[in-house]
């Protein structure tokens, strides 16, 4: 019978033959979003029912290295420890440029505005946090300290616009796993508060009554079709499309210039952004995508120059690894070089997959071994050495503690090539929602019933040029809160 | 009551009071796309209801050149004509490179097979077309005559892949009037076939019955509110977005870049593609714009070195100026130029709004009026002259006959800035159809009774970086009459 079902067609309430169960509130999908609205929503006294298609909680948030984007109001307490303060304004600013062209300044006034509180909420739920720094550009640094520069905040242009500061804030974890730190807390908040947990169980379709509205959703649990009743709304939180490849193709095409499968726990195939369509939601910047290249750490690398391969520079090295992988994919080729001298060179991490493409006594050496044209890869360097050793880029602005000259051989290229280096990628389009998580048609009218978070909404990260590590989980957790209580408000209505 | 009607949500059947109208097949948009379904439902004996907004036809289309792409089949008689043989297999290569990552093969098979019949079939609705052609890459000739190469057949990669052809294909008019006469002949045939004709009428919402089937349209005429039911089906064909800016920021940031409003007729409101929405229909590639930099004519300039402010080249200047204009906008500046020596200038064509941004004696002095760091174009020109000289480009691969050292004094930078300079767009993003027309939800099932054609639909050209002239006008009428035929056949089933 699931057969019949599809999450791109809802189900009229007139082809259900009765409810197998009800609540205030369904939750479809028990990642960081999910888990989220479902403590929110229980909190306010609504009764849940949450659907997880895997046997497990925690979605691809748990494999994440569990940063949260964090700042404002001073600065939490990792922050001011550590000498940073972060005014509201500054923080806002900064997402503002790091959500693009379309940036949804709502949605990014009511985060800055509630950050403090919303770590504060976190750390009450039983995610732990130190309080301590650790300077520099580190990823994942798997040490469970907390606090670390996680986006462009230091770097052209966002420094120019806003107080830089670091906002990235890790859970106390062993290694790189603070996204199952955060997840196993948030899990047992749900337990605790009794949500009714339905693992292994897939969402088919929204049922919508004949207002349009939507007021129930069908499921398929062990090969039995199950309809549940929503008295106040569906919560749609089951990730993005990572993993479809079939939407990726008509969505973000980006994703042929890239080797590698999407970043997700295994189920990113998009059924909250079809269902959420099914009922005239508008999906939007579909086209986006949190795209990186880890080409540090080594730290040391940031200092290297980056090329395509007609030798011109393009981006300032010294930005967030994302927005620099996105000015990589933008350029015409696929080939791209890291230049490193002798000083800054050290093996690159062997996740990267970045090798060693060319060696030389003389940049000219490189050049000719790189196969490009006399005067293009010398010519760039003489440039950016003459306007590095006075701590100056006059070109594109990095910032003066990433320049020195590349001056002291032996001198190297490595390749960073797209298909061939390691260029993780996931999803940032997703449904139109307001900062309640209630749904949008183009139109900007509000699809009763229905509410979506995390990636499945396109939230405050939809610019893959802005991604900064920390603004997805910090989106899912706090807009996710929204969407549960809206929901769960509306079946007291 | 009008009010309570929106494209975004589809008008229940069980909410029509009474029907106004019926036909068999409903036609919403009179542009090229509008009238060549008309034109072909009604040859196949169904009864039309076609509704335009405008108070006569033509819309976006007529305003256009006129260009249509076509060839294969060994070429139109233009092309035999003139010397060009254009194998069905060339033709078809070259429209899937310039589909982008996600060309839709069927589609583009399809109309490789057809386009010399299509032809014809212009002809036959009394499209009046010469068999001349002009060399070079002239930009909306105005002359009358027929063929012109119009896209980027004869610079690479696409050169490399197929054997290149003009295919653009004017109708014989006064001026730059093509699209005008195009759409006069067209307008006229299905006035002949006594179609019933509502201008001045604007669609307001699809009517669904209980299947979610769409059988009906409400649309607003002179201030009342009407019911047409549609037997068979309603085409949508009503443009696409580029007067619609809410939709643009939401879909296509890209348009942020630019100054100039979209070409449109004045009603490309994105109305249709948000009916299709409302109904499941999935839009895809809403991203993508066609978007274009006339910086030539003169055809001379293309002789020129294009550099971002960074005094990099980025493109083969060569190619279609649809495509520089792309990878112009993918560079992280707002300045480029257009570099020139003595020999190549010629006073930019005013409507292109190129300015001389710098003149000097040497390239040293151009770079330096321009503030740019010495070495950086000084360098590029070098890189390029040295190798022009010999008919060669290694970096991007120009063809030899637009090579030429740019060494003959005194030299100028002319601005091609984005925001200065004329950057016209429209948009390419739409529903996702069969070649049928039928629209497409996301997992690629049928919505019955929709068909989308012309802008309104993501068609033949879904990748502004491989836009060619005459796409666009190809598609609507080609897949216009399609959409006709398969909602005529509908109403007899």
């Amino acid at each position: 019978m699931s057969e019949s079902f599809s999450t791109s067609r809802p189900c009229p309430l007139s082809d259900v033959p009765g409810w197998d169960l009800e609540a205030d509130v369904l939750i479809v999908g028990f990642g960081a979003a999910g888990a989220s609205a479902a403590i929110e929503a229980a909190e306010s006294g609504a009764s849940i029912a949450l659907f997880e298609v895997a046997s497990g909680s925690g979605g691809t948030s748990a494999m994440a290295g569990g940063d949260i984007y964090l700042g404002g109001n001073g600065g939490t307490s990792a922050q001011r420890e550590n000498g940073f303060e972060d005014k509201t304004e500054d923080f806002f600013r900064y997402m503002m440029m790091a959500g693009g062209p379309d940036a949804d300044e709502e949605r990014v006034r009511i985060y800055a505005e509630g950050a403090l509180d919303h770590h504060e909420w976190l750390k009450t739920q039983g995610v732990p946090y130190r309080n301590t720094y650790i300077p520099g550009k580190p990823v994942m640094p798997g040490t469970g300290d907390c606090l670390i520069l996680s986006g462009s905040e230091f770097a052209w242009p966002f420094k120019e616009e806003a107080k830089p500061c670091p906002r990235g804030h890790l859970p106390e974890a062993i290694g790189e796993t603070g996204g199952f730190f955060l997840l196993d807390a948030l899990t047992q908040r749900v337990q605790a508060l009794g949500v009714d947990i339905h693992f292994d169980t897939r969402a088919l379709a929204l049922v919508t009554n004949e207002a349009g509205a939507v007021c129930g959703l069908v499921v398929v649990q062990a090969g039995q079709t199950k309809f549940a009743r929503a008295r106040g709304g569906v919560v749609l939180s089951t990730g993005g499309f990572a993993l479809n490849e079939e939407m990726l193709r008509q969505y973000a095409p980006l994703r042929k210039r890239l080797a590698d499968d999407g970043l997700s726990g295994g189920y990113d195939d998009g059924s909250g952004i079809r269902m959420g369509m099914s009922v005239g939601g508008a999906a939007i910047h579909m086209d986006e995508l949190f795209l990186t290249l880890p080409f540090y750490p080594p730290e040391s690398h940031v200092k290297g120059m980056l090329i395509n391969d007609k030798g011109s520079r393009f981006i300032n090295e010294d930005a967030y690894a994302g927005r620099v992988a996105h000015f990589i994919a933008s350029q015409i080729g696929d080939q791209f070089y890291l230049l490193v001298d002798d000083a800054i060179f050290e093996q690159p991490s062997e996740y990267s997959k970045i090798e060693i493409a060319a060696v030389g006594e003389t940049w000219g050496e490189v050049e000719a071994e790189l196969g490009m044209p006399a005067g293009t890869l010398v010519a760039s360097v003489e440039v950016y050495n003459r306007h590095a050793a006075r701590g100056e880029d006059p070109l594109f602005l990095k910032d003066s503690n990433w320049l020195k000259a590349l001056d002291e051989p032996p001198f190297a290229a490595l390749a960073c090539h797209l298909k061939e280096a390691y260029y993780p990628f996931f999803t940032l389009g997703g449904l139109s929602v307001q900062p309640t998580g209630e749904v949008l048609t183009t139109d900007g009218g509000v699809i009763p019933g229905v509410y979506a978070a995390g990636r499945t909404a396109c939230g405050l990260p939809r610019w893959g040029k802005g991604y900064s590590s920390g603004m997805s989980l910090g989106d899912c957790t706090f807009f996710g809160r929204k969407a549960g209580l809206s929901a769960a408000r509306r079946s007291s209505e």
